[in-house]
C-alpha cells in the first residue's frame, strides 16, 4: 500500500495535485487556527483510553513515514450537510409572521413537488426504456441478421467484430460523456445517494449535468451490452429530479423561477431528496413501497408520518407515470401492467406455492448466495483498489471500459458458438425475440443465446419463468461463471451502471442450475418440478449477497414478483446471505463508501464506545467569534485555507479575558460570506440608515452554491468595521457536557442530524467542538475500536 | 358539558372519588413545591404570547365556576415512558465492562426474543381463530337448525329468542370479564398501544391479566355476534407478549427468569413492544411490511436499521406459525395458504385489472368512504362521551353489552325475516357454510343471511368475490344502515373488540352496492362487470375514513389481498378518504385519545408555535437536590401527593445562595426510591465498609413497579442522614437554553423520546423543566394555537 500517490475521487477521476497525507507536516486535523480575538483553550483529554485505541497525533507523529492504509482514512475533503434549521431571529421572525394559511400552503406545495418529482422520475425511467428498447433492437437486429447469414456461408468472425464493434461504440460514447463532462455521473449513484441522505455533502451529485449524463450514460452502457442494469442510476436521477425541482430553480440554467424559496435549505431538500430516489426505485422496480423503505432505509433519522406518506406519494405517482406511457408505448392504452423497468413477470397461482421441507433448502441457497456476493465485493475491492492506483485518467478510464465491452462481446460469441444447447423453436412463444439459431437444427434455437443476446432484464425474467427443460445445466454453469466475473470487472467502471440487474442475473442462474440439479438429488423429483422459484431465490440471495440491504430489498422483490406469498423465504434467504456476507466483508456499497473515505454515520456508535466521551472525540481549541467581531478577523480567519472551518460558536466574552467566553450562539461560514458579501457592518447601518436590512431571502439566493471567501473583496477600511452576528446567529445550538459518552453524543447527532455540536463546561463555556469527521473516526474493527485517520485527499 | 362530574379512565370504569379540575383552587399544575434545601426561581414568563393563546393560569383563575370541555384537558394522571439511557456511573461502568462479544450475545438474544415473540403471537391468534371458529360453528347449527324447524312449523320467535340468548350469553361472559377483572382489556387496544409506544405510561396496559381477559373477551364478542372484529385485539395481545417475554420474569406470576436482565428498561422494551405489535398486525392480517409500517408508524421516533429488520424478522415468524399451525388445523399440513385471521381471498388476476377511467371513481368513492368515516366518528364521540357520563359503573356497562347484544340479534334476524332476496344454492360452493333458506324457495337461500349469518370476515370475503348478481341492491342498502349504526354503538363497549372488519364490512357493502349500480349509470355496462373490486374499494374507504392510517394501511390492504396491483387505487382511496374525514373530525383512535386527555406528542409541534420559548412552556420553579442532599428533605418531596414529580435536577450550589444553582444531573423518583429502599447514606457506607455496594441489578430488579415511597420506612435518625447522588443520577442530561423556541424543544424532546428537559440559563443554572404535559398541551384549533388545561383526573 506505499506507494499509493493519489487517491482518485468517487467520480473515478483524480484530484490531482492533491497529495494525500504522508507525514505529520502537512496534518492539519484538529490544529486550529486562532489569532486575535480568539483565544485557545488546552485539550483537556486526560482520562485514560482502553489500550488498542492510540490518540491519532500519537500514531501519526509517532510513524511520520508510513502511509495509512485507504481504509483506514477518513476524508476532510467531505462537507456535512446541516439538517437542523438555524433558528435565528430572521427565521423565527419570519415564522412567526406566517399564519396558519401559509403553513397550509407550505404543504400543499410540497404535495405538488412530490408530484411532480413522480412525473419526471417516471417520464425520465419511460425514456431510457423506450430508447434502449429501440436501440438494443436495431443493434441485435443488425446483429442477429449477420450471423444468420455467416453461420451458412462461414466466416462467423465477421459477426464477432462487427458484434464487439457495436458495443465498443456505444460504450464509448457513454464512458466518454461520463469520463469528461461528468465524473459523479458513474456506477450506480446509489452509494452517493446513501452518502447524501446520510448528511454528507457529496459534491455535485445533484445537479442537472450529472443527470444529463446519467441517463445518456445508462443508455449507452444498456445498449453496449455491458453486464450492467438500467435500475441503479434511477435511482440518482430521481434524486437529481427532486433536487432541481423543490428548489424552484437551476443554477445550472441560470434559471430562478422564484417559487419554493421557502424549500432553499438543507432540511427540506433532503426530504425531497428522499422523496426521488424512492420514486426512482419505485419507477426502476415497480416498488412503491419498496421505494418509502429504501429512502427510510439510507435517510431518514427521524420519521415523520407526514413526510413518509408525500415520499409514498411520489413513488406511486412514479410508478403511475410510467406505467401509462409505457402502455401508450406499447399500444395498450390504460392497461396498467408494467409497473417498474424490470418486472419479473407474475408467478402463477400454483407454482408460487412452497412448502415447509423447501424452507432449509432456501436458507441453504441464501447462504451459496452470501458467499458469492462476498466474493464479488472482494474481488471488486481489489479491483477498485487497482483502478484508484493505476486507472486515473480520464483516457485510460474510456479505454478500459472499451476493452471490457469487447470482452463481454467476445465472450458471449465465444460461448454461443461453443455452445451446443438447441432447444426446439415455439413460434407461439413470444418471450423470445431475438431466437439465434447459430449451428442449431432448424426450428431449433441456441439456449446460450438467450440468456446472453438479450437485455439482462429479458434474460432474468426467462430464467424465472421458463418452463423446465429450457436451459440445460451447462448452459447455465458456464453462464454463471462468465457473468459473475464479466458484471465483477464492470462494476466501477466509468460508467453510469446499476449492479442490481447484473446480481439477479447471476443468482438467477444458478439458483436455476440447482433447481434442476434438485429433482437428481432427492428420492421424489416430481415435487421441484419448477426451477423458476428457485432461479428467483437465487437471485435474491445473490443481491442481497452483493448489496446487503435488508427489509427495503425484501419489499422490493416481493413488489417485483407482484406477489406476497414469497414474502418468508424471501426475507429469509436475504437474512442469511447477509449474515454470512458480512462474516467476511461489507455490502458493496459500503465497500465503495469506505474506500471513498466519507465520513458516513452508522445508525448507532460501536457498541464499545461507552469508555469515550465528549472531551476526547471532539475538536479543540475552537475558533470562536464575539458577538460583535471585527470584519478584518473574520476574513482572515475564513481566509486561512489550512483550518477551512465551517461553524464557529459566538461567545461572550467574560470580564477575566483568560477564560474562555461563554456560548451565545453558532454561525456558519456560509451566513458569514453572505454577511460579508452585503457589507452587513454596524458602521454602515449607522451611516446610511435607510439601507435595506438584510432578510432570509439572501441567504436563500445564494443556497447551496456560497461564493468563496476569495471572490470577496474587503478594502482595508472595511476590515476595521465590526460586524453584528446576533441576528443571524443560530441563538440555541444544542450542546453537550465534556462528560457526555460517544453514544450519547452520536445519538444526538444523529438523530437530529446535526453539523456542529457544542461541547461547553460547567459554567456554559466552549471547550470544544463535534462534528461529522470526529464521530466517524471510530469504527469497531477486527480488534475492539479503531480510530481512522483523517486526511486531506 | 356543566355537569360531568366524573370521568371514566380508558378502562371504561370510573376512577371513582378523583374530583375533576373544577375551580381553580384544586388546580395545582405548575405550582410545585419547594421546601428545605430547594430554592424559589420566579416565573420568568414575560415574552408577549400571541394574541389568542392567554396563559393557562388566567383563563382558570378569570373563570373560575367554568369547567372546561373534556377534550380541552390535559390529564396529570399519565406519567411518561423514559426512552433516554439513564447514563449513570453504574450504567457506564457496565457499559465499559462489557466486550464486544458480549454486545453481541446481547444481539443474537435480541433477535431470539424476537423470534419467541412471533411464536407466541402467531399461537396466540391461532387460539382465538380455532376457538371463535368451533364456537361459532356450534352456535349456528344450534340456531340454524331450530330456524329450520320453525320456519316450517311456525314459531319463529323461539328461534330469534334462541339466538338472541345465545349472543347475549357469550357477550356477557365477555363483559363481565373485561368490566371486573381487566378494564384495560376494553375496546381494540390500539389506542392504548399507540400512548405506549407514543412514550406515555398507560398502566396496567402490557400485564398478563390484561392479556389473558383480552383472549378470552375477544372470543366471547364475536361468538357472541356483535359487530366486531378480532383483528385489532390482536395488536394488543402482541404487545403484551412482547413485554412479557422480553423482561425475562412475569411480575403477576412471581416468576423471574434471571434472563434477558439486561432489558429491564423503558429504551429497551419499547422496542421489543414495537416488534409485538408488528406481530400482532403481521398475525391479524397476514401483512408482515404492513406490521412493521404500523409499528414505525404509531411508535418509532428514531429508525434504526436493525431494530427494523428484527421487528420484521418477529412479524414474518409470527404469520408463518398461525400460517402452519392453521394448516395443520385445516388437515392440509405445510400449505402455507393462510397467513392471517382475515384473508381477503386472492384476487384472480383477470378481475385485478383496473383502468384508467376507473381512478376517478375511486376517489370519488374515497371522499364517501371520508364523509361516512367522519360520520361514524361523530356519532362515536357523542357516545363515548354519553358513556362517559352515565355509563361508568361496571354493571351498568355489562347491561349495556347485553343490550347491544340482544339487538344486534333481533335486527338480523328482523332484516333476515323481512327480506326476500332469494339466491339459487349452488352446492358445489363452499363459501357458504350456513346457507339459511328462510323462506325462500327449496334450493335457495337468502342472501341477507350470508352477511349476517356469519362471522364478519366470512361476509366480508363474500362480498369481494362472490360473482356477479349475488346480493340484490336493496339487501346490501339495507344491510349497510344497520351494520354501520350497530357497528358504531359497539365500538367503545365493555368488551375486547375491534374496529377493523366492521369498518371493511360496512365498506365492502356499500362499495359491493356501488358496483353493482354502475352499470345502469353508464352507458356501457360490460366494463363495470365486477363488483368485487369496488367492495374492495369501499372497504378501503371507510377504514380509512374511520382510523386515518396511512402508509401502514395501504401496505396491510395490499398484503391482505395479496396482490400489489391494487397499490396505486388503495392509496388515492385512503388519501382522499382521510383528507375528507380529516376536514370534520379525526381518526377514531384519536378522538379517544383526546377523550382520555392522554398527552399525546405528535410528529411536529404546532406549525404556528415559534412565538413560543422554552420559558414560556417549561415548568418553573423547579424542585431540585443538591449532589449531596439530607435524606429526609428527599423523603418530604417524594411524599408530597399534591406534585408528585418524577425528575429532579441535581444542583451544585454557588457561593452566593440567592442564586439558583449549576445544573450537574438529573435524577428520577425512581432512582430515589430504589436508593431509599437500599438505605445508601453517606453515613452507613462509611460505618460498614464492607456493605455491599448498590448495583444497576438492584434498579433493574425493581423495574417497571417501583414502590411508593408510603410503603419505606425512614426512621427519625435516617432522616438526619445525608444520601450522595453522584452516582446514580444521570450527569448528562440534554438541556436547552430559555429562549429555545417550541418546535425545537419538541424537535429535540421527541427525536430522542426524553421525559424530562432541563432549562438552563447563560451560566448553566436550572431554571426550568420541560415534560411532556408542557409540551402536549399546545395544539392547533380552529382560531390558532390553543393551550389545553392540565387536570387531575
Amino acid at each position: 500500500m506505499a506507494n499509493i500517490t493519489k487517491k482518485v475521487s468517487w467520480s473515478g477521476r483524480g484530484e490531482e495535485g492533491t497529495p494525500l497525507l504522508n507525514g505529520a507536516e502537512e496534518v492539519k486535523y484538529n490544529s486550529q487556527l486562532s489569532s486575535g480575538g480568539m483565544f485557545h483553550i488546552g485539550r483537556l483529554s486526560t482520562v485514560d483510553l482502553d489500550e488498542d485505541i492510540t490518540p491519532e497525533e500519537d500514531t501519526v507523529r509517532s510513524k511520520p513515514k508510513e502511509i495509512p492504509h485507504n481504509e483506514k482514512l477518513l476524508s476532510l475533503k467531505y462537507e456535512s450537510l446541516d439538517y437542523d434549521n438555524i433558528e435565528n431571529h430572521l427565521f423565527l421572525e419570519e415564522e412567526r409572521r406566517m399564519s396558519h394559511m401559509s403553513f397550509r400552503c407550505l404543504e400543499i406545495s410540497r404535495w405538488v413537488i412530490c408530484g411532480l418529482i413522480g412525473v419526471l422520475t417516471g417520464l425520465i425511467a419511460c425514456f431510457i426504456d423506450i430508447v434502449v428498447e429501440q436501440l438494443a433492437g436495431v443493434k441485435y437486429d443488425v446483429v442477429k441478421k449477420s450471423i444468420d447469414k455467416n453461420t451458412e456461408i462461414g466466416g462467423l468472425s465477421i459477426s464477432l467484430i462487427l458484434w464487439a464493434a457495436l458495443n465498443s461504440a456505444f460504450v464509448i460514447v457513454g464512458a466518454v460523456i461520463v469520463a469528461f463532462f461528468e465524473p459523479m455521473a458513474a456506477g450506480s449513484g446509489i452509494p452517493q445517494i446513501k452518502c447524501y441522505l446520510n448528511g454528507v455533502k457529496v459534491p455535485r451529485v445533484v445537479r442537472l449535468k450529472t443527470l444529463v449524463v446519467k441517463v445518456g450514460g445508462v443508455i449507452c452502457s444498456v445498449v453496449g451490452g455491458l453486464a450492467v442494469g438500467k435500475e441503479g442510476p434511477m435511482i440518482h436521477s430521481g434524486a437529481v429530479v427532486a433536487a432541481g425541482v423543490s428548489q424552484g430553480r437551476s443554477t445550472s440554467l441560470k434559471k430562478d423561477f422564484k417559487i419554493f424559496e421557502y424549500f432553499r435549505r438543507d432540511t427540506e431538500k433532503r426530504d425531497f431528496v428522499s422523496a426521488g430516489a424512492a420514486a426512482g426505485v419505485s419507477a426502476a422496480f415497480g416498488a412503491p413501497v419498496g421505494g418509502v423503505l429504501f429512502s427510510l432505509e439510507e435517510g431518514a433519522s427521524f420519521w415523520n408520518q407526514m413526510l413518509t406518506w408525500r415520499i409514498f406519494f411520489a413513488s406511486m405517482i412514479s410508478t403511475f407515470t410510467l406505467n401509462f406511457f409505457l402502455s401508450i408505448y406499447h399500444k395498450k392504452t390504460g392497461e396498467l401492467s408494467s409497473p417498474g423497468l424490470i418486472n419479473f413477470g407474475s408467478f402463477d397461482l400454483e407454482s408460487v406455492k412452497y412448502n415447509l421441507y423447501e424452507i432449509p433448502l432456501f436458507i441453504a441457497m441464501g447462504a451459496v448466495g452470501g458467499l458469492l456476493g462476498a466474493l464479488f465485493n472482494v474481488l471488486n475491492y481489489w479491483l477498485t483498489i487497482f483502478r484508484i492506483r493505476y486507472v486515473h485518467r480520464p483516457c485510460l478510464q474510456v479505454m478500459e471500459a472499451m476493452l471490457v465491452a469487447a470482452v463481454t462481446a467476445t465472450v458471449s460469441f465465444a460461448m454461443i458458438y461453443f455452445s451446443n444447447d438447441c432447444q426446439p423453436l415455439d413460434t407461439q412463444k413470444s418471450s423470445e425475440e431475438y431466437p439465434l439459431q447459430g449451428f442449431c437444427a432448424d426450428g431449433e434455437y441456441n439456449a446460450m443465446a438467450t440468456a446472453f443476446f438479450n437485455t439482462p432484464e429479458k434474460s432474468v425474467r426467462s430464467l424465472f419463468h421458463s418452463p423446465p427443460g429450457t436451459y440445460n445445466p451447462w448452459t447455465l454453469s458456464l453462464f454463471t461463471l462468465a457473468y459473475f466475473f464479466l458484471a465483477c470487472w464492470t462494476y466501477g467502471l466509468t460508467v453510469s451502471a446499476g449492479v442490481f440487474i447484473p446480481s439477479l442475473l447471476i443468482g438467477a442462474a444458478w439458483g436455476r442450475l440447482f433447481g434442476i440439479l434438485l429433482p437428481y438429488m432427492t428420492p421424489n423429483p416430481s415435487v421441484f418440478a419448477d426451477p423458476g422459484k428457485y432461479a428467483l431465490m437465487g437471485a435474491a440471495a445473490q443481491l442481497g449477497g452483493i448489496v446487503r440491504m435488508t427489509l427495503s430489498l425484501t419489499v422490493i422483490l416481493v413488489e417485483a414478483t407482484g406477489n406476497v406469498t414469497y414474502g418468508l423465504p424471501i426475507m429469509l434467504v436475504l437474512m442469511t446471505s447477509k449474515i454470512v456476507g458480512d462474516y467476511f466483508i461489507e455490502g458493496l456499497y459500503d465497500v465503495h463508501i469506505k474506500l471513498q473515505s466519507v465520513p458516513f454515520l452508522h445508525w448507532d456508535a460501536p457498541a464499545t464506545s461507552h469508555s469515550l466521551t465528549a472531551r476526547e472525540v471532539m475538536s479543540s481549541p475552537v475558533t470562536c467569534f464575539n458577538r460583535v467581531e471585527k470584519v478584518g478577523t473574520i476574513v482572515d480567519i475564513l481566509s486561512n485555507t489550512s483550518t477551512n472551518h465551517n461553524g464557529f460558536p459566538v461567545i461572550i466574552q467574560t470580564a477575566a479575558s483568560e477564560e474562555p467566553g461563554k456560548l451565545c450562539g453558532l454561525i456558519l461560514r456560509s451566513q458569514l460570506i453572505v454577511l460579508l458579501k452585503h457589507k452587513v457592518f454596524v458602521e454602515r447601518a449607522r451611516s446610511r440608515l435607510s439601507q435595506r436590512k438584510l432578510q432570509l431571502k439572501d441567504f436563500r439566493d445564494a443556497y447551496p452554491r456560497f461564493p468563496p471567501i476569495q471572490s470577496i473583496h474587503v478594502s482595508q477600511d472595511e476590515r476595521e468595521c465590526m460586524m453584528d452576528l446576533t441576528e443571524f446567529m443560530n441563538p440555541t445550538p444544542y450542546t453537550v457536557p465534556q462528560d457526555t459518552s460517544l453514544p450519547r453524543v452520536f445519538k444526538l447527532f444523529r438523530a437530529l442530524g446535526l453539523r456542529h455540536l457544542v461541547v461547553v463546561d460547567d459554567d456554559n463555556r466552549v471547550i470544544g467542538l463535534v462534528t461529522r469527521k470526529d464521530l466517524a473516526r471510530y469504527h469497531l474493527g477486527k480488534h475492539g475500536l479503531e480510530e481512522l485517520h483523517l486526511a486531506h485527499t
